[in-house]
């Protein structure tokens, strides 16, 4: 809505009778864009831009012009007339012909300050940037609302995916119980690997960064950084409730085995590195009075081969959720790369640009819920433990008794090997993970037990 | 956008400096909701109404109040306060209190008037009819843009599962090429199960009505009739061009036999249902003046069992989208039941009531592309040919020319049976529609084959 149509008559906030004018007041005036970035994503996007001006012209009503890229080095060429290029990202956004910003240069700083400023000068704001997201949206989404700017950042997630959209708008009538996702393509292709090869960790990351699936220090994809991030972004949004990185509990994926892919595929499993984010049940009950609460975590868990996330292989990232009335929705697709992270980022970018030009604006942050996020012990989850014993008559019973004197049920038990290499494989019902750490313990002290081999957890199956 | 703010200084469409009131107008103006049509859908959206009032009133800064649902039977016990009934759906539109009408009765009239007397009051609406958007869009979208009103309508697509959004919105600055989805349950429960028991079609038909997946009157759902309703809605979107289901060509499944599936087994394949909308490149490309056309269509076909549709099953519904940046999407959930198409339609309403409240517009009808559609017969597919032939030498090359006449490249052909039994197994490389047409009408006439058993197109390959 501009300045021509602000004497219209307006009532409750809707326009009651207002002449259409939309094609007279779209066509001559173009939205800016600055973008912040020339990386994958950035060169990605300013091709786009470019190479598509005439479709984004059509889908938004009004030209929309690059204005500039800011950049660290002038000296590289990046195909674009030198004018375009400066490394005073500030100086760009400030500029009075830039009504959007994209920021796809990662790191908190000086991202964080370059946006606040494009917002506090009323500026829309596209950001892939997760780990600025996943800590600073409560700031962010504020000055966008007090600025009324739109803050948008589909690509923060799961690349091209639409998963942050679909959370904020599609199921903004629903009650999400739980996301799960695989959202980190390192890792992902990784373990695809190993379940592949049999190869080991080590071996496998080595040719992971030689393809370029994994960067020359890679502790933020493979130890759950990266993922921990996007499961605090996909848990705000779907629980209405402010999660920053912090409050993810984070395993990563450096202390998988060749011989835990092993024990999956006997089982019919494989392994992921998961971000789930999920609803723990108030007791009593949210309608007499108890508040659920939120647990929000990333790990590599034992999921069976039939399941749908089982078959996300390599690079692809997938976010399964299941809501209240919706049910189980999956999404797939490619998570990283330039050109499906710009795809996001572009789509955002046409919104942003059609509520500059319409008068419209993106949904706020909903963080009204505020549920408590609970320790990672009073999480449940079902597990499988490997365990090396003595072959002798009545170990079976013994550590049985040990996991039930701390609550925690089993589901199946199975006696494998014989001699030295005899081993129990236990397989839990659901238990909160203090109840099994405990278990563990009690286990390790054992006379019967040689040593616990591995606790993997186990999530996808329907009990 | 209220009355109070059409004073503030605006520049550009961007409020510079504009105070944030939001808390303060939020709170005491409800959004009054109409309901039309209480069937399945529309009971569990009255349900959710009320029994989430507290997070919708939340998620959209006002009450979100139930004025009234429009019904055919007064009689009938709904568990409601019989004030809130009526069978006056005009005088229910009609209301000042009425802000948003929520349109989930079904059929073209009246469901057509209502919506336009909506729209023409501006107030905005959310509607689950793909048959009246299938061929209505047009109409309604410009009476939403002149009223500047909203025109929802998730649920018209794939129940749950958020497509028509990620197309509109999240895809609007990719060029999407092809869109293939599972859009009609009773259908796909019918394949599935005759893919699984073996059993032949009128049989698990029958199976199918018995358990309330199919209607008393099938037509609409194994005709394609819905699905090629639904093929029009996404094609329209993902083309940015109007596609009416006038435009779909369309085959249903009656006419699958338990052979079909047989055969499909053989190649390692099942039968599916699929809507497909597809962009045929021009030639010369585009970019030398050449225009890109579209085909819709809704076929039964083989799809390889390891691709990703292969494995929805049931009533379930996906949807695979493919971008030129994007890459390969998949969206998958449930296609139907109250509940799920449900979750699309409050999802909707959350947004429509935030656009009443805080001024925003959801995006509007976007077909600048004018995209020709093709005849079939200008659209490529592979196909699947069943011949019986005469078990006499020769016959293999005989067929094989006569394909090769035609234009019709041969992947792979396969002898099978001996004496009467003999059969010819061939599946093509992409061909036209109508130079296979005029293949199989060639092979019916000679005199070593005893007749065409089927022709199956064959979807989801790289080929």
């Amino acid at each position: 809505m501009t300045a021509s149509r602000s004497d219209s008559a307006e009532v409750g906030g809707r326009v009651a009778g207002a002449p259409e004018q939309r094609s007279s007041w779209g066509i001559d005036r173009p939205i800016g864009v600055a973008v912040l970035g020339m990386g994958n994503v950035g060169t990605e996007v300013v091709r786009i831009l470019r190479d598509h001006a005439d479709d984004l012209r059509s889908r938004v009503g009004a030209p929309v012009l690059l204005r500039g890229v800011a950049v660290r080095n002038l000296e590289r060429d990046r195909g674009l007339p030198a004018e375009l290029l400066t490394t005073d990202a500030e100086a760009l956004v400030a500029r009075a012909d830039v009504d959007l910003v994209v920021e796809v240069m990662g790191g908190i700083d000086p991202a964080r300050g370059l946006i606040l400023a494009a917002l506090n000068a009323g500026k829309s704001v596209i950001s892939a940037n997760k780990a600025l997201l996943a800590d600073y949206t409560g700031e962010l989404a504020a000055a966008a609302e007090r600025n009324r700017a739109d803050l948008y950042f589909e690509a923060a997630v799961a690349g091209a995916i639409p998963v942050v959209r679909p959370l904020i708008q599609s199921l903004s009538g629903d009650r999400v119980n739980k996301v799960v996702g695989i959202v980190n393509g390192t890792t992902n292709f990784i373990l695809s690997a190993m379940d592949e090869t049999g190869a080991d960790y080590g071996i496998t990351l080595k040719e992971a960064t030689r393809l370029g699936y994994a960067e020359a220090d890679p502790t933020a994809d493979v130890e759950g950084y990266d993922a921990a991030s996007k499961a605090a972004i996909l848990a705000s949004l779907a629980f209405h409730t402010r999660v920053t990185a912090a409050d993810v509990y984070r395993e990563g994926i450096s202390k998988i085995t060749s011989e835990d892919l092993e024990t999956a595929s006997a089982l019919d499993c494989t392994v992921k590195l998961l971000a789930i984010c999920e609803r723990i049940p108030g007791n009593p009950p949210a309608a007499e009075g108890g508040k659920d609460r939120i647990s929000v975590r990333v790990y590599p868990a034992l999921i069976p081969r039939k399941h749908p996330l089982a078959a996300v292989n390599g690079a692809f990232n997938a976010v399964v959720v299941e809501a209240e009335n919706a049910g189980r929705l999956m999404f797939y697709g490619q998570g990283a790369g330039g050109a499906p992270t710009a795809s996001a980022v572009l789509g955002d970018l046409v919104m942003a640009a059609r509520n500059k030009f319409y008068g419209g604006r993106a949904p706020g942050e909903s963080v009204y819920a505020e549920l408590p996020i609970a320790p990672i012990g009073d999480t449940p989850a079902r597990y499988h433990v490997n365990l090396q014993v003595e072959d002798i008559p009545g170990v079976l019973a013994k550590v049985a008794g040990e996991f039930a004197n701390h609550g925690v049920s089993i589901s199946t038990v199975r006696q494998a090997g014989h001699g030295e290499g005899a081993r129990l494989v236990v397989v839990t019902h659901h238990a909160l993970e203090s109840a099994l750490a405990d278990t563990v313990a009690a286990l390790a002290e054992m006379e019967s037990v040689t040593s616990v081999t591995s606790v993997l957890r186990l999530e996808g199956t329907d009990e």
